[in-house]
């Protein structure tokens, strides 16, 4: 057996704490896989005087700094946000030391960096982990498809999100109690902003997005917007029509091939679906590829030890690489495709519109769809009186031309009021 | 841009000719995905005068020994069969390319001897496409689960069978009406044998089992029946309990942690269970992992494309090899754990009886459970008099106990008929 491979550890909170554990009870699966024992050098976190189950109390350290320094084989960093992680990565590959991450904002933010250093060390970027935490994406996207051409990736990539959208489901509950349950479950923070706003998934979207195209991606590229409009009668009314609502990390080429569009929304997806029946809070992703068809990844994207599963998969990675004398892959951005505004992208519409109640009404309303270049797929009256409603669904059309639509069926005395507006993904067809 | 990097394709058929199709047309993506060009050398076929589309005839021959023998970087085998692919496998190697190959029945034959010449003459040996076509599969077990610790796989891995089950379930229709419109189709071969008899989903289940238990497991090793005996009351009496009845490859640990059990046979699964709505030739693989917890892997099982995808992903693996100096991961059986039959695993029964319309038949047949150690979960009593029948479904115990049960009921004389047996998968608790 070789001598150790050492592992410093960056952060000691949920994820932190299970991957220290795994290497240590682990220690023979992983250097019989490696060929080299795994040596835990250290972990720093923010009070080391308090005791982590599982973690030497020896091992702690408050001084992550100094533990870079030391120029481990490996860095893991799992603290998450922007600093201190950057400067700690940075400083890690300046001392020769591969990284492992699983923070999807630094990624997300300033992915290029970290390539760059990386390359310019000659040590190893993997970050499995950052995006649909145990669920190997990542490897299968940079690698198993690596002679193919991704056409669309459509992911629920957010836990919280999609606990809450399924309770409304199941339930027919409001938003805002769904949304205090998955509180109390610790399935949302106290402050839900990140996950309930889309941030988090638009992070992971961009991650996605960069490693599918071959084009460099930022989470200022996405188009955003989170659940927090989603209604009870939108589920409702999703429901009636056979859909799941779902809040979609999608990003996909655009039809002349030369350019990319990453977006982030609720969207309604035919029951039929295989990302209809991801529940609660699992994460899956859907790839559509042009010679591997389509296919969906499953599984858990969050916890302690469904994430350090995915860490120590790329620690067992780096590890390999430094015994074989190989690298693991490096930022691939040669596609440099143009990214796009959501208005350049190709999709449809759910529109629930209060109508007044007279002769002539959908004549009025279709005309404001067509004037606008927008074919209506499915129309339905419900109601009358001060309930009359309408009920449309649009043939794919520019997105812009969609939006534009709105503000003009806004702009009609008919209609009293635009109920609820949804983009629809995953059905067949034109 | 380096030197290219040669490429020897053994096999024009489905699989070849795509393979070289896209190696030609997907030239500029697949040298800069590699940093290098990929150069087809030649592709042996059986018939050199016969024009494939898309593959310039000059690179064809119908000498596969003297393409083999030009030292290519990689050799990609998709001939399929035994012999001669062996041969020129291992001459490929002995040559000192790096071998791909698509080829289940050889893998699953002899495995070992691929993977001791591709360590004795330092090449890579990747197989990505020999199990689920595109979905990948194989790599994400290998790499990005090295780190945890596989407890289960349960896999959808012959789409022929799974055709042939899903249309059942859907019309109700006979095994024998389906399988022939199965052949119409081109979803089965004229002699079904392979699919129908369990027998390719087996050699796939050997292939899962040795990279998820990190043990050597060949063909024999696999438990196989296939689906040649499922019939249409089966199929409405598993609908009928919420359940659908799938062709699984399931390989498990055994509870002491010691031994793994690997088998293929008909599988009653809950309509809930993310298998269960993996319809048609569709692959799907679940993985249950300590730490990752479950996960599932969907996508298209076969095809051209498809198939050529995976095969493509590992030719961009080895080239990247090639070219960082490392090598890919080689053969991993150090947990070494026992193969058992089928009989020591702990299973669940469903049990379908005509029985006699008799008092204390019930507390007979129950006997005939409870002597053989087996704990009934459900028994339904259905119809009376020449209908009279009992359906039964147990808790989880060892295999042996219930196919001794099973023998126990048929000599019964208050059991008319045993009409029908089948496991169950895919339930929680005990």
């Amino acid at each position: 057996m070789s001598a150790p491979i050492t592992v410093a550890l960056l952060g000691g909170g949920t994820v932190g704490s299970q991957v220290a554990r795994l290497i240590l009870e682990q220690s023979d699966d992983l250097a019989a896989r490696i060929g080299a024992p795994l040596e835990l050098a250290g972990v720093a976190v923010r009070d080391a005087s308090r005791a982590r189950e599982g973690v030497p109390s020896a091992l702690l350290t408050d001084d992550a700094t100094a533990l870079v320094a030391r120029g481990s084989d490996i860095v893991v960093e799992v603290m998450g946000g922007i600093e201190p992680a950057r400067t700690l990565i940075l400083q890690a590959m300046a001392a020769g030391s591969s990284v492992v991450t699983a923070n999807k904002a630094l990624l997300a933010a300033d992915g290029a960096a970290l390539y760059a250093a990386a390359a310019a060390n000659g040590v190893d970027l993997y970050f499995e982990a950052s995006v649909a935490g145990a669920i190997p994406l990542l490897r299968p996207l940079r690698e198993s498809l690596a002679g193919d051409r991704v056409v669309k990736v459509l992911g629920i990539v957010n836990g919280t999100t999609n606990f809450i959208l399924s309770k409304m489901d199941e339930e027919g509950a409001d938003y805002a109690d769904v949304l205090a349950e998955a509180q109390r479950l610790g399935y949302a923070e106290a402050d839900p902003t990140a996950d309930v706003g889309g941030l988090d998934a638009a992070a992971k979207a961009a991650i996605l997005a960069e490693l599918a195209f071959h084009t460099r991606v930022t989470f200022d590229d996405v188009s955003c917007e989170g659940i927090t409009g989603v209604t009870a009668a939108d589920v409702a009314a999703a429901r009636d029509m056979g859909f799941v609502i779902k809040l979609l990390a999608v990003a996909e080429r655009t039809e002349d091939g030369r350019g990319v569009i990453v977006r982030v929304h609720p969207t309604m997806v035919p029951r039929s679906h295989p990302l209809a029946s991801v529940r609660d809070a699992f994460n899956a992703v859907f790839i559509e590829a042009e010679s591997a068809g389509e296919m969906m990844f499953y599984g858990r994207g969050a916890g302690g030890a469904p994430t350090a599963s995915a860490v120590l998969g790329d620690v067992v990675a780096v590890a390999r690489n430094l015994r074989s004398g190989g690298h693991g892959p490096r930022e691939s951005t040669y596609a440099d495709l143009e990214i796009r505004g959501i208005d350049q992208a190709r999709t449809r519409y759910y529109v629930n519109l209060d109508v007044a109640d007279r002769p002539g009404v959908l004549a009025t309303v279709a005309r404001a769809f067509s004037d606008n270049g927008v074919s209506i797929q499915v129309v339905r009256q419900e109601g009358h009186g001060d309930d009359a409603g309408l009920i449309v669904r649009t043939h794919l059309a520019q997105d812009g031309d969609l939006s534009r639509t709105i503000e003009a069926l806004r702009s009609l005395d008919v209609v009293k009021q635009v109920v609820g507006v949804m983009r629809v993904e995953g059905e067949a067809g034109s």
